[in-house]
């Protein structure tokens, strides 16, 4: 299907009804139709509209997901792939009907490789479940976007998350892909080399691309061994200018970050809210170091000179893993910070049942941002990055207030722009985005469309 | 022009005469058509044959790039971009004519973004001159492939080199670039953001595209601080595997080591005889540390100890400039295995004139090789990234010598990706490696060309 009549909205339903036809007969109960099952593989994480798809196929294979490309490519019919469903951007709506692929049972860790630090999974592999299986190797996979997503759906969306400031991104870890192209045919991007000069970087176009060029029947990642020791610690800050210089500082020293998260005041108060916790209601950084004994002490040691220097509070660390919990669930102190997706409405009782919109952005060095004042708008920024999320939350009953968050919204993009910086940091562009990526790419959109029609 | 007129040897003497006449207006003495000039831009670092462009062009700006690339696009000839000349695989080679462009004048640092960690040059500026230009700023761009190549050059071919495992590739070191499609328009393929996913990621595919897709016009990268202490070691092994094996654990135990570089003992002997140097003429590691003072000295007593259980003889370090640089340059101490183009002659002096192909191969992690019984074919390894190079040293006058190297090669490409690796792990595919990159591609040459065709 060309990118015109997706354009025009188009919806081939005779198409759409052939398909489901010819691939009921090879999937049997694997292809569901039902209202309900439909409606759990549309969009439903924010305000923008749910667009379900015509029927759910559950492939256990790359030969059957190659079927289901060429029945929906011979009739014109769009195939739409469906990880965890935890995109924020609308990825997963069908806005022309379609046939949404359900990665539920391509869930198999196929090869680890410890010894070479790689391993390969199918792409309905969740992060939770690859770090589970990994846990007797001494080695993890680092890439933590906050949910569990599915690394076929952190591959498409070029995912990131709390710890890119020390291992990247999905673009750094991804050593190779397999998937079917629109042409029916499976491809691999490349070998498992560490590194390798041998013709287009086939890779880096797959991750990103939001299932646009084909479909991935497999991800081939690069693991970390878990470091020795890890130390965790928490620093307020009398605004977030000051937490912002803590971080420029801490960068451009070279101290090997593993996390450092910026929570705003009023995040902070939502984070107390909901696990009963009293950290003083001001800007806050949260730091993860990884590395020896000695290095982690060192690291927090030259954190603790930056802060003070920045007109930080104390900055209290410790290496034990009990005591970096502190925010009420067995895991690290960053829990507090990766809870921000549900404890943000706890600011506000009343809106505790509103859907909020992500806001992903990155400038090339952290900048001062600050709540609209007329929103309820905790913000939470991968600060290393330059990287940072505005939540608003609103009553999506209320047209008002939806015009009000996407002028917010648009203002805050054209902003990050004029910093030469990205209207999109780690959540891939969707629907959400679309706006905005002729803005921020112009001449090169015109670049991926031709490799978009050409593929 | 298309591939297959390339693939046919088609020359457009045609074109090639009109396309003179018109640049000759605009660029006059900057553009050169004697023949002592043309050869020099040819290749001529191998026994491949080199094959001259028919003029050179000396651009002072993007305008000027657009106006030659419009030319040539509308009479069908050739452009060939062309930055130190130091490749490797044949790429500034003009086997069908046409004009070459020297970017020797376009070799501005544009812009230092010190505080954001990047800077912007146009493709011309070279590596020394870069990190010459930076000596006041604290910072340096780390990407070190031992030649003083072009930013541009680097860019195109994906280059690494020694420091590579730690600091990344140009994959992982380019932020954005400018450049002239062969439409004659000049995109930009991403803002300063250090993420995005933002589209396709367009810098990925045009690092290491080696000029086919447009014609690079700027290069904006990322900059590292130089780190607070450095410190350099060398360590004998008694085979190549012992040196591997240790090689393996330092990477495994996540040891941040900034280069770990293997010579044999064929290229041990080169270094001495070169230098006039009393090295152990077996297997060696060359390292460097990087960090604070307390830092990399954890560092080099972690890899003794993994030294000592590999077998290794004792692990010589210090940190202090002076005596790392026991190679006879006022440099680093890895400059005995940077000067190893030069140096391996030295083995066998009657051959010091020759040539000889440099064989980049990475596999997923560093393994025994050894040199071919029959040539005399020193190794260097960049072995913290699996990737090593086998120089080859004939007598390019003898075509038996060649036919030796060229079977030898083959052999080394086809191991190299039965172990899943690449058969170029830096220097790119050029026209030495091009009929290996079908046997490791497969299906993904046709999306290659795909993409070629349509851009």
């Amino acid at each position: 299907m060309g990118l015109s009549d997706v354009e025009a909205g188009f919806r081939n339903a005779a198409g759409i009804e052939t398909v489901i036809g010819v691939l009921r007969q090879r999937f049997g109960d694997r292809l569901q139709t039902g209202e309900a099952l439909r409606a759990q593989h549309a969009h439903t994480t924010t305000y923008l509209p749910a667009q379900s798809p015509d029927a759910v196929a559950f492939p256990e294979s790359a030969d059957e997901i190659k079927m289901i490309v060429r029945a929906c490519a011979a009739h014109k019919v769009p195939v739409i792939p469906f990880g965890a469903g935890s995109s924020l951007e609308g990825h997963v709506n069908a806005p022309h009907g379609g046939i949404s692929i359900d990665m539920a049972r391509m869930n198999r860790v196929l090869e680890v490789n410890a010894e070479d630090l790689d391993c390969t999974v199918e792409p309905g592999v969740t992060r939770e479940q690859l770090n589970s299986d990994l846990r007797d190797t001494g080695l993890f996979f680092p890439i933590d976007p906050g949910a569990n997503a599915s690394i076929g759906g952190m591959t498409a969306t070029r995912a990131s998350g709390t710890n890119a400031v020390r291992y990247g991104t999905m673009r750094d870890n991804v050593i190779a892909v397999t998937a079917v192209t629109a042409s029916g045919e499976e491809i691999r991007t490349a070998r498992r080399a560490r590194k390798s000069s041998a013709g287009y970087d086939l890779t880096r176009l797959f991750v990103g691309s939001e299932g646009t060029l084909g479909v991935l029947t497999s991800v081939t990642l690069r693991l970390q061994g878990i470091p020795q020791a890890i130390s965790g610690g928490v620093c307020p800050f009398p605004s977030v200018e000051a937490a912002c210089n803590a971080v420029i500082m801490t960068i451009q020293m070279g101290i090997p970050v593993a996390r450092i998260e910026l929570l705003d005041a009023l995040q902070m108060k939502a984070c107390n809210a909901y696990s009963g916790l009293s950290y003083p209601e001001s800007p806050t950084l949260f730091l993860e170091f990884h590395g020896t004994d000695a290095g982690v002490a060192e690291q927090a040691g030259l954190f603790s000179e930056i802060a003070s220097e920045c007109g930080g509070g104390e900055f209290q660390w410790t290496a034990e893993a009990e005591h970096r919990t502190g925010c009420g669930k067995p895991d690290t102190m960053h829990t507090g910070r990766h809870c921000s997706f549900v404890r943000a409405p706890r600011v506000s009782p009343q809106m505790s049942a509103c859907r909020f919109r992500g806001l992903p952005n990155a400038s090339p060095r952290p900048r001062p941002i600050s709540s609209p004042p007329d929103l309820i708008a905790p913000i939470v920024g991968h600060a290393g990055d330059g990287n940072f999320h505005v939540l608003v939350l609103i009553d999506t009953g209320d047209p008002a207030e939806i015009a009000a968050a996407e002028d917010f919204v648009g203002r805050l993009n054209e902003r990050a722009l004029a910093m030469d910086g990205t209207c999109t940091g780690e959540h891939g562009i969707g629907q959400g985005k679309r706006p905005y990526l002729s803005l921020e790419m112009g001449e090169g959109v015109a670049v991926m469309r031709q490799i978009k029609q050409g593929a």
